[in-house]
């Protein structure tokens, strides 16, 4: 027995690490051809805006930029986050990261055993959050149509309440989603939100992808269905940059108190200087400009991404066609183990992230989430040309099956 | 019943509000005299340096800096840190914030119930951290010298034992604690660690203020007396600048490896641009100078606060003399009630902290923390004339009392 053996409290016991994290260490992703991780392209940081803005900042604020600030985040962000979603001030706290806003959600809201309800496939670092406080993560898979995703939902509500359990909440990626690229239609997120009034729930709706869309019309909110039930988690790391580290709440006064003191405790208050730069981003409109080029970017990617599958891969490989984010999901014919197949892709210099990840019940091991910000156009073309005939020869020489 | 109230989770109920940040809500600390915070000065922070080192960021890492980083930290920091402190990298994990160092601490290592040992006083952030948690936290009053402090701390050892409780870890300030602004001897910290050892317990050594020492030797940190099982907290906050939240943890790889994954779920990483730029202040030894220069206005702050308690102060206060750091502590007469003659402070315009709120046991009702890195020379002046003049008409009028 080690030294440490008995020091480590219960929640550790259920710590997870995550598998793209872990991937991320074992390789340098841009020494290889990389669908893995959720990074936004980094031409699409504007280097020389950033470094104006920042130098604008320090004349502005001067050594009020880098002092200790307000827990709930500086005032200008809070306001400039507000007038942006058209909520009040008071409903607005700045997280350091959109990851904190689901960890803290998560701490205030859950202790162990409660029932957490989640899409199936979800999200990978919510579940880490999710489970790290030993909740009870239950995970509903997707049928189309408001009718059908009423009935699933309704199935697990009910076999939770048969097992004495409490659901505290539903965590949701209604746009674009995490890992499949999809959304909910207006319908269908009224129908969860109509579950939950019923039967008494928060939602969680995490929306970090939301500004990154590329065909069709915004849907609303599922925060603008019902504003003291859901919880709106928001995020600069798609539409900005996230080696900032900002996020935000948008929520019910008494529900951001529990976070505020919470958060106290957790770091005291987000990043001051950062925050002042992202504020000022906001405000001028060099996010706005920065994100239009940004949305062009990735809607070619997109595009060309859904042309080479099309064209590369063999029969019987399906994937979604997401209208916005970062991700589409490929589901390859079943007894296709992504999981054994990944170091054979690995070693041949490609990478995706094998969609059992995100499962919350061991299924979608014939799945992959494949990202198409990161990489250049030139390399997700020969990426995927690689990945394909990867794949083709694994379905023929069926030793990954 | 309003509609929240059942659905916090337990933790929710031990949290309590930080009284230091009320005030700052409360309150325009630029607006009066104010001893309360923790705050730095403001023009410590070395504006055009910083401007420069940005740009030069910028120019070094290009759109690098603004993507996500390791979980870790960035490597140049950690290898920065590293050097600065002579551990090996594997023995470093950069934090959001100190604070964060704190908290994820408690979260890996205790359980509702466990108990946490700690001074009497202590910092109030970690006990905010603490009892999140809904640890048993027990503080331990110092008495002078080596043998004093060991019985003490064997008694509340022998009770915690005979309540049946589990002593998770230690937490301590050796050096210029807060609140008190005092150090404990070599001899001291060897009394600790000897007791953690034959009792099985970590110590989490929380260090913000030792590089600002104004008089007297370096002392060794408790982490070099064990480094296996002492956790050594750093922070950027009192060297260079709070505004960035940067910190660091020191310990061994195996604690490192589960604050790792459960960094994972919390923010994934710390703000990796200010992560660079920190690195850059570092080894460019533009942060030592800045330090020295620091160190310097500091030790002329205290020395003109601790001459204008002598000069103003009605016979009866006390205070102590603390070698480095941003506080020292006044005890007044038995009886005053440094609470309730906080709202006749904050209308005559100065503002401190209560020592109480500090206490783990209701005691120090007739103490207040004081801070003398923030203001201006000046202002230290006039708020201590004024501070003075409130503490001797209300010992005399006997209404505080």
């Amino acid at each position: 027995m080690g030294m440490y053996d008995n020091k480590f409290s219960k929640d550790v016991g259920s710590f997870f690490r995550s598998p793209v994290r872990e991937i991320f260490k074992r390789v340098d992703l841009n020494a290889i051809y990389s669908f893995a991780g959720g990074y936004p392209s980094a031409e699409t940081f504007p280097l020389e805006d950033i470094r104006r803005t920042m130098s604008e900042v320090i004349d502005r604020y001067g050594g009020k930029a880098f002092q200790y600030g307000a827990t709930q985040g500086v005032t200008e962000l809070r306001e400039a986050v507000a007038a942006r979603y058209a909520v009040p001030v008071e409903r607005v706290q700045i997280t350091s990261s959109s990851q904190q806003g689901i960890d803290v959600c998560t701490r205030i809201l859950a202790d162990p055993g409660d029932v957490v309800l989640t899409s199936n496939p979800s999200y990978l670092g919510a579940l880490q959050s999710f489970r790290s406080y030993r909740t009870d993560v239950r995970g509903v898979s997707h049928q189309n149509g408001p009718g059908a995703l009423r009935e699933a939902y309704e199935k697990a509500i009910s076999q939770a309440e048969a097992d004495g359990k409490r659901i505290k909440f539903l965590y949701m990626i209604p746009d674009f989603q995490n890992p499949s690229g999809e959304s909910l239609t207006l319908q269908e997120r009224k129908v969860l939100v109509e579950l939950a009034r019923i039967h008494d729930f928060l939602i969680i709706e995490d929306s970090p992808y939301r500004e990154l869309r590329y065909d069709g019309q915004h849907i609303p909110t599922m925060y603008s269905l019902d504003p003291d039930r859901v919880v709106h988690l928001g995020s600069f790391s798609k539409i900005f940059a996230p080696g900032f580290r900002l996020g935000w709440i948008i929520a019910h006064p008494d529900i951001l108190d529990k976070i505020y003191v919470c958060k106290q405790s957790l770091d005291l208050c987000p990043p001051v200087f950062d925050q002042y730069v992202a504020a000022e981003f906001l405000g001028s409109g060099r996010l706005d400009a920065n994100l239009k080029k940004t949305i062009e970017l990735y809607k070619s990617k997109r595009d060309l991404m859904l042309g080479l599958l099309e064209k590369h891969m063999p029969d019987g490989v399906c994937w979604t066609s997401p209208e916005g984010g970062l991700f589409l999901f490929l589901t390859l014919p079943d007894g296709f183990d992504s999981v054994r197949f990944y170091d054979r892709a690995l070693d041949a210099g490609v990478a995706y992230v094998a969609g059992v990840f995100f499962h919350t019940d061991g299924s979608g091991v014939n799945t992959m989430r494949m990202n198409f910000s990161f990489m250049s156009p030139e390399r997700i073309t020969e990426g995927i040309r690689l990945l394909s005939s990867l794949v083709r020869e694994a379905l023929d020489s069926k030793v990954s099956q």
